[in-house]
């Protein structure tokens, strides 16, 4: 039987502000990257979605991004080695202790936003990424875009990677998303998403938006869950992937 | 042979702003109370100071504060009992995966500015720090004012504590610190502070500003360290205690 | 006839996070409270919010409150004289180059959450308030709490001070506002409120938790804004009053 | 009678932290570049700074930058336009209101760090700023890189624009700035710097790395006043100056 993780991004909530469905999608998901505090997410809001994932034996990843609140760290930024090193050992400490706090324990890394994309393809970012993760537990997994060229280089220096693809968003047929700015870039109808990713499961293949066939490598799927119309989404491909008899499950015991 | 601790904090300075003078410090102190990020401290100079702090063999507390960066940490806030324990083991995790990457352990907790005097009194902010240390790693120690009612609440409450001594305070005759703002509260001549401490060790006695003997329970003393001529008074100190044949060492190993 | 001021916080969004019914409640308020992004507010979206003010010809005010985003502001402090000085015209200042470029003025201060709260009785953070509005545009109307120390208090020292009432709150015997804490504080129903709104405005008269009738001296009403069911809430409020023939026109021209 | 205007940035002390001579550099220049918050300042600091300059006659300029404290605004990043012009009118209006609390006007902007290099080529980030120049207060003067795109740029929109050189920095033939990586490209000589400044005013001429004539048009000076030898260096280019006959005078009345 095919099997596959389920992923998304959850405590992203700050202050008085509230962000995502976290009780709905850890009721969805195999594996949560909890905000570490840089991007969004506070201390005492971050414990509370780690305990929420120990209850529904949801895994947990730490997910890191640029020290940039406004903009929810979706704003390419251009630290130094050292200063990104450091800020990720810090975020992804400070995701430990909440999560010891909480019964549970950090077992990925995903980068957010802004520096998940620059590390797909910016390898002295990458580097310091890399470096953070090997200094403070090199044991952890670091979740990466499917295709990317941060793969084979994580893999290089010694991680283990798990490769995720998207299930709302469309895909060059050279396997890269395409932008966000274009037109068609989200795809919104949940059937066809659903669809999609069980087809994505079951053969290892997306249609590209030019209709093309590309073979995609990844072991995990990101679904959103920022809005009640994402948990309908997310909602979908989970119930998609189950009638097909797929099993979800984390990609990590 | 008597032995005693010496501590100060360090690590606070913060991106471009420069303030205390590790280097030096790490060469006189046994421990250092290193800040987390939330009233001092960025996150690639912490780095440097526990890496610092391993070579000098130095031991590392959690020096955790109030979020308040512009204000040092040194401004009374009322926090949530849940917003405070958040804090503190976010405080925590992060500079424990930091001197992981550094190679060293975290073994002890000291409050900060503002939250180190207030739960000296206030038992509500008190078992909220409590709590946070007693989640994340119960084994920290926690480093408190020596005759505060933090100390018996916290033993009570299952920590190991130790309590710490000012080099350069007026203490009254009651065991309560002179308040900065009285005249005579800060003591500036090293050799008079020098022979002060050396006698306290000597003695468990400390002068009170009234001219009383009173007697002061501390396995620990603090040492100032921001400015050149504090340097100058923790090496008179050092030199001191050494001369009178006290042992510095770490007050756990 | 009688007429009256509709007030509500608006410009409360930060970065990603969304808050705050602002263009519904453009539509019903003559006074919006705009923050200034020292507790919640971003200088993009306060600026969208002034020019949305200025279209729905509602006067502005300048929402400050103390540096503590992640608190919203709610949260106790203790700054400085000069510190609550400096931060106060700090977020003034910002406010009116914002809605200089927006084509609109700033009229008014209304201190936000704990800030509001401490000056309705500490005069010495009071002062430090008083002061920077005196120094930055003194012709800027004060909007305080009715019946608080504050409103003698700020009139003696120059000031222009409005008062307001809380169209959802339960006010003691004393006109003091009963404690959120306390069972029965917040009211719930629209047509209860607003009924509460008219008689006060014709009469002004609110019945106290205790039963007993009391006089306030106020020339605006808070409304909430912040959720869906607040909205309704202002709504009902408004109608009430344009019913019961009440003019709603702002406190200034 | 030549004359010149010397400018350098000031106000960048924040919270405990302080940075910059302050008090020297304001008796020797005649324009001051105060910080607004962004990357630099707290509110109390800079209204400080704000009377001083009154008091020692000095012109003041906002000095804006990216909002990146820990970054000190000298890291790249990538605002939207909306974002930007928010940020930049924030700054201006923050800084107004103080300077007005301080009996003194604003009366010029000069990007700092990371944006002031940006917008000296990036037309879109240029075109952001002078937005908000021109939303808040088009008679402010716009201070730029000599012989950058800028300049152009931005007295094509309406603003008025000053040139500045830069005292202690190499210079490539091409007019641009030697990068700071590159050896040579800071000069720590003081007496070699007031050499070539009164030749710079006297002739409008500069010695390039490569030994090169350049011609620079600039009205104003830049001098660093971060450090005790940045001060002696700032004080020769002044004496330097005087001697040779060359009126120091800020750029505007």
């Amino acid at each position: 039987m095919k099997s596959i993780d389920l992923n998304s991004d959850l405590g992203e909530s700050f202050g008085p502000w509230k962000m995502g469905e976290d009780s709905e999608m850890l009721s969805i998901v195999t594996s949560a990257n909890v905000a570490c505090g840089f991007h969004a997410g506070d201390p005492a809001g971050i414990l509370r979605t780690l305990e929420a994932a120990r209850k529904n034996n949801v895994r947990v990843g730490a997910h890191i991004g640029y020290r940039d609140l406004v903009g929810f760290g979706r704003r390419n930024m251009d630290p130094t080695d050292s200063e990104l090193t450091g800020d990720a050992i810090y975020q992804i400490g400070a995701l430990m202790g909440l999560a010891k706090a909480a019964g549970i324990k950090v077992v990925y890394v995903k980068p957010h936003g802004a520096l998940y994309n620059t590390i797909a393809h910016d390898m002295r970012q990458a580097k310091a990424v890399i470096n953070a993760i090997k200094a403070v537990e090199p044991s952890l997994v670091l979740m990466a875009l499917a295709g990317s060229t941060l793969i084979p280089f994580a893999r290089e220096a010694g991680l283990v990677v798990v490769a995720e693809a998207f299930a709302d968003r469309a895909y060059k047929s050279d396997g890269t998303l395409l932008s966000r700015r274009e037109k068609g870039a989200v795809l919104s109808d949940p059937a066809v998403v659903a669809e999609r990713m069980v087809k994505f499961v079951e053969t290892g293949k997306i249609t590209a938006i030019d209709g093309k066939e590309i073979s995609l490598d990844a072991q995990s799927i990101c679904l959103h869950g920022d809005s009640p119309s994402a948990v309908l989404m997310a909602r979908a491909v989970k119930a998609g992937l189950e009638k097909a008899g797929v099993s979800l499950k984390p990609f990590v015991d």
